[in-house]
């Protein structure tokens, strides 16, 4: 039996003030409960309207009706489970190897795919901006796939981040070096800004270098997406050593 | 003044059916309307809830109150402006240059994504399967960013186009080889698979090389998102001359 106090308390995980209040984030549907799971986040509950949605781990599964877990969800269409986590402890900032530094990303699947994709260039470190999107924002979460659980988050402010990180910094900006000219070293921060704005004034002034990804032909896109250039950017950093 | 049967037509345009019917489609909001005009797709009717809302195109805007824009809208949040906009005229499948073939892409904001890279890229077509989502469903158009207008998508029998194109086929799949030690030509296609599935054994069958993007270090990734490696692929392609 779930109490009103408790669906409320679901619900409520949906907004970052009650997720770092008590430091519990929510994933959805079977794929990404399974997951997060499996990628050795602590559980605090999974609800479930079918005791069978997740194999090998009946004995954590509450057994709830349609009607609550719609009443829990943020998803237009809840997809028979939902699971409740535990937010993992603040760490130290990153001082060597290469970072991923986030000026005022807003979107969550941007922020997520980036996740994923430091993920697999087997980057270990994100440091956001205070104004960045919440990784456990439930979309954010779902977009990494499970790679939330293997690259830490930071949140903090940005400049005084790049002064203290002993390699090089490297900004992502329209009119830099070409990426094909930039010989990169072992480590160092690539800084990428919001979708909207870029890199804002304050963090440009803390960058040691200006890169960007060359447009072909004469085309006329605007930008690349956030995620889209970072993916460039990693495979150059890299190919380098 | 609008007429029930206007709104109605506008409401069904988020249909791929109607949407085929009518050879119209829908553009939301004001940067995104402002971008589908800039890159020259002929608006059959702008509505709006604020006359000024395109200072530079106030004749062609047609003004409605909210209440209207609401049931017109595909948005949770209509944002001012609706146009709608011409579908561009069938034209020939490409024969040369690099060509992106997509079998069964189902996500509107990963296809988004690829037209918006193909435009920076200066890749002029894409060619995809006939499972693969509308190029012409809202989320994709808003996601192109205005690409939409510049690069060519087709829709047609993947296996036929690829054994009719002249030049060599690449399939991104996850265990070829590393796309390091790949010397891309002049022209040919890589061929991208779906979100869930990859590109299916059928299409596999008529690809001439397998290429993957080698994973970093003891990461578990499962693999990159769509978008992101096709960024990497068109880096490399491009590089390549």
């Amino acid at each position: 039996m779930v109490v009103k106090s408790e669906i409320k308390l679901v619900k409520n995980l949906q907004q970052k003030k009650y997720r770092n209040q008590h430091r519990l984030f929510v994933a959805e549907g079977c794929k990404t409960v399974q997951e997060v799971l499996s990628s050795g986040f602590a559980p605090k509950v999974l609800y479930s309207t079918d005791k069978n949605a997740l194999p090998d781990h009946e004995d954590l599964i509450t057994l709830i009706g349609e009607k609550t877990l719609e009443r829990m969800s943020g998803l237009k269409t809840p997809n028979k489970i939902l699971g409740v986590f535990e937010i993992p402890k603040k760490t130290a900032l990153p001082t060597n190897g290469w970072v991923i530094a986030l000026d005022g990303v807003k979107d969550p699947g941007n922020l997520g795919t980036l996740i994923r994709l430091c993920d697999w260039f087997d980057i270990a470190h994100v440091v956001c901006s205070m104004d960045a999107v919440d990784c456990y924002n439930p979309k954010v979460v779902q977009a990494t796939m499970g790679s939330i659980a293997r690259v830490r988050v930071h949140y903090t402010d940005l400049t005084s981040f790049l002064l203290d990180f002993p390699g090089e910094s490297y900004g992502a900006v329209l009119n830099g070096l070409p990426i094909q000219s930039t010989v990169f070293p072992k480590e160092g921060v690539l800084v990428l800004g919001s979708e909207s704005h870029g890199i804002s004034p304050e963090v440009q002034g803390s960058i040691s270098h200006q890169i960007s990804i060359p447009q072909i032909g004469h085309s006329s896109a605007e930008s690349l997406n956030v995620a889209t250039a970072t993916a460039i950017f990693l495979h150059e950093i890299r190919r380098s050593h």
